[in-house]
């Protein structure tokens, strides 16, 4: 018989929660990661707590606070200068990091998870291969199921690789000593443009550099034309259509980016270069060629709509399987394979997923673009809204932005929502929950949104599908 | 024939947005206020804009960055002294509303509305009596269709009239020359709690007399707990069952505030009084005993369900009927009374009208409390999850307060929501649509939140509705 009914291998937002969903289920569960942190101790949360999500987020919120303590007059606030401590924000940063891991050891502890801390390479029939340390004595561990959730790291640019002190990745470039006088940023994408904000805040010249010709290729054309603008006018340099051929390094421990834009080649010298163009599955020695697990042509874990592996019982979610690299979406796989190991029949819309950015102003969206309606060949009405005339984002003085819902031309039904502007990553959940409903744009007109708040530029939006928004002038409708 | 198919008194609210509703639906629409602000000029937006949730708000928003801006250290932000300039924090203020009242006069035009600036009354068979100053010659328009929406003004306290400077109104305390050194306020309500959390923030020292026993009686229990507790941490001294009795003038400017609690006498000391003890309907001289409209025994223009005066073509809305006092309460009859006029059937559902606090943490709801449930004898589960434990409010450092749903316990549908925290009142609108949708917590709990956002506060507590919080240890279930 197993030891366990479930090992998860991989402790971040997608295993650590399946892991605490089969034990709320019943099931005999083992959670291995091999990550530690300070003084060699587990540090459970995987990228998205250790060197992701949340130390950006720490970030951004302590950098927008810096930005705006220069800018508090017009509030009647009158502040001596205003000086910078990076040592204490990236102290308070460790800080929020260390109490999240920390909850998470505890959370799987009070769910009685048998919780491992090194390395776990699935072999075959649901044998897993665990290793305390790289030079521990291997051990053997036997399961019913397993589930995979080894993540994602960061690509390397060939014949450039990360130096961790000029040529950096994201985990470094959450933890720079010192503000950096010019910052290269290679890719303008989500973590180059929040990564770009935080340092842009904090006193840096930040040059983005994206290989694409379109800005933020994956959201809304409209959004991403409005973010260029607001990122312009903050000061953050993206150049289109750049393709990096070579960093070189330079005396004084400057750094030469190369790049060909329109056929042109181009250089701009920087302190630091952040390499920042996607990340990829971290799959090797997760698992041996006996598991019978394999890979799809791009290295990803291949798996079925449910998450199974081509291996019996081996389960596989998040960042190292098709579908967007997202926590949130890591995390639901893990609780739908969990229920699923219990018997039960839950399903992941992944239609419903939102996608957040958390620049100032903030992007959230979830459902289609208008470029995929477009090519879908669906009528749709589109509906928009400016956060200049919502009365609260006027009363908070965060006027940038809008929100805009894409409904189709025959059932009304939402069938995308775009916002930047405010709390944007708040706001979306409303219209998450709304197309889970199949809600109609009137649905969300019809119901009462508080006064005055944010949300009701979502209210007006939905009105405007309709060519009837009440707090602007309509065209036509 | 009648100049206008619609006459609406009142530009609040309930009444501009009426009109501007009207407009849309190819009425002939007059709109009519008498509120004139700088240079005599037309001031729309009612109470509301000019003298309520939009000048509190800004006050609100600016206080509490006066307060944080003494608390960036944490942040690595080293700030010099911080100091007040409280007429720049007006100037900004009176500019926020000067921005928006001004919109509405542009929209009311946009929409070829008749803006009408001056005093209304209602006569017999929807004569309206017009006279754009108290001395100017009645004008009387003849209408179809007669749309009330007066809204409402501060309660006078019996024998304790305002002079309005030692003893004041929420429209004289949103406008304070100079920070007082001490503030008593009348009545811990929603009014009272924001102008006192403005003041306390600049650095007054706040009391609060609440003649209730019960603090916040309308929200859930386990919410106005966190709340006092949340407040007094903050040092607004709120004291309840305190029955203010008499108000006496001293020496030096100072007030005393005399009161009765639990039977004994008891007075405190201030430089100023605010008596925040409610609103009542201001229906004096909005329409003559000939016009048929008649009020109830607490003074509300009398309606049905879809606000019918007891005279033909009359319809009434917002503050002066029953119902909340909320000024989106009023601004969906508003729209609702102009559709029926139009001949469609909208409907305002009571039921799912979300009520705000403005405080910090941030105070909303939607929906029946516990102890409503309880007396209703409706057998309900309810979930509850803390903000301290939202990966977000951690790195935004705003982890107070909790989520809680309650849901029926037979069929799951979720029938109140009460959230005190960060963000509550952008946060209770997926709630809101949820329960339009008769959502049950499981349907919450199966949508996906982004990562990290606030609003995963709300998916857990739908997961603890069932017992099956993720992050955090369920008891039982």
């Amino acid at each position: 018989m197993a030891e366990y009914q479930v090992i998860v291998i991989g402790g971040g937002p997608g295993g650590y929660v399946a892991a605490l969903r089969c034990a709320q289920l019943g099931l005999a569960t083992a959670c291995i990661d091999q990550r530690r942190g300070r003084g060699d101790k587990p540090s459970w949360g995987g990228t998205c707590l250790n060197v992701g999500c949340i130390p950006s987020k720490a970030l951004l919120d302590s950098s927008e606070r810096f930005h705006e303590a220069g800018q508090l007059g017009e509030h009647g606030i009158k502040v001596g200068g205003v000086g910078l401590d990076l040592k204490q924000m990236h102290k308070r940063k460790d800080e929020v990091v260390a109490a999240l891991t920390g909850g998470i050891a505890q959370l799987l502890t009070a769910n009685k998870i048998t919780a491992l801390t090194g390395t776990a390479k699935l072999l075959a029939d649901r044998k897993v291969e665990f290793k305390e340390k790289p030079r521990s004595k291997a051990k053997i561990l036997q399961a019913e199921h397993v589930i995979l959730a080894p993540g994602s790291v960061p690509v390397e640019l060939q014949d450039m690789p990360f130096d961790h002190k000029r040529v950096v990745d994201s985990t470094d470039a959450l933890a720079f000593p010192r503000v950096p006088k010019r910052l290269g940023i290679i890719g303008a994408g989500v973590i180059g443009l929040e990564l770009g904000s935080v340092w842009n805040r904090l006193g840096s010249e930040v040059v983005l550099l994206e290989a694409m010709d379109e800005f933020l290729a994956g959201a809304d054309p409209q959004i991403a034309r409005e973010a260029a603008k607001q990122f312009k006018s903050q000061g953050l340099d993206i150049r289109l259509g750049a393709k990096v051929e070579r960093i070189q390094s330079l005396r004084g421990g400057l750094v030469a980016m190369h790049y060909t834009q329109g056929g042109k080649a181009a250089q701009v010298r920087v302190d630091r270069v952040v390499v920042a163009v996607g990340r990829r599955p971290a799959t090797e020695a997760v698992f041996s060629p006996e598991s019978g697990v394999r890979t799809d042509a791009r290295g990803f874990i291949q798996v079925d709509a449910e998450c199974r592996t081509d291996a019996a019982g081996v389960w596989a979610v998040g960042d190292a399987v098709r579908g967007p690299m997202l926590a949130h979406k890591a995390s639901e796989e893990g609780v739908a394979v969990a229920e699923r190991i219990a018997g039960q029949a839950p399903q992941v819309h992944f239609d419903t997923i939102p996608w957040v950015i958390y620049t100032a102003p903030e992007i959230a969206w979830v459902g289609a673009t208008e470029p995929q309606l477009k090519e879908q060949g669906i009528a749709y009405r589109a509906g928009s809204f400016p956060f200049a005339a919502n009365p609260r984002a006027r009363a908070v003085g965060e006027m940038q932005g809008f929100a805009k819902l894409l409904a189709c031309a025959n059932t009304d039904r939402i069938l995308g929502a775009h916002l930047i502007g405010p709390q944007a990553s708040e706001l979306i959940g409303e219209l998450v929950l709304g197309m889970e409903f199949a809600a109609s744009a009137e649905d969300v007109a019809r119901t009462v949104h508080a006064h005055p708040t944010l949300s009701e530029t979502l209210h007006e939006a939905a009105l405007a599908v309709d060519g009837r928004a009440l707090h602007r002038a309509n065209r036509g409708g």
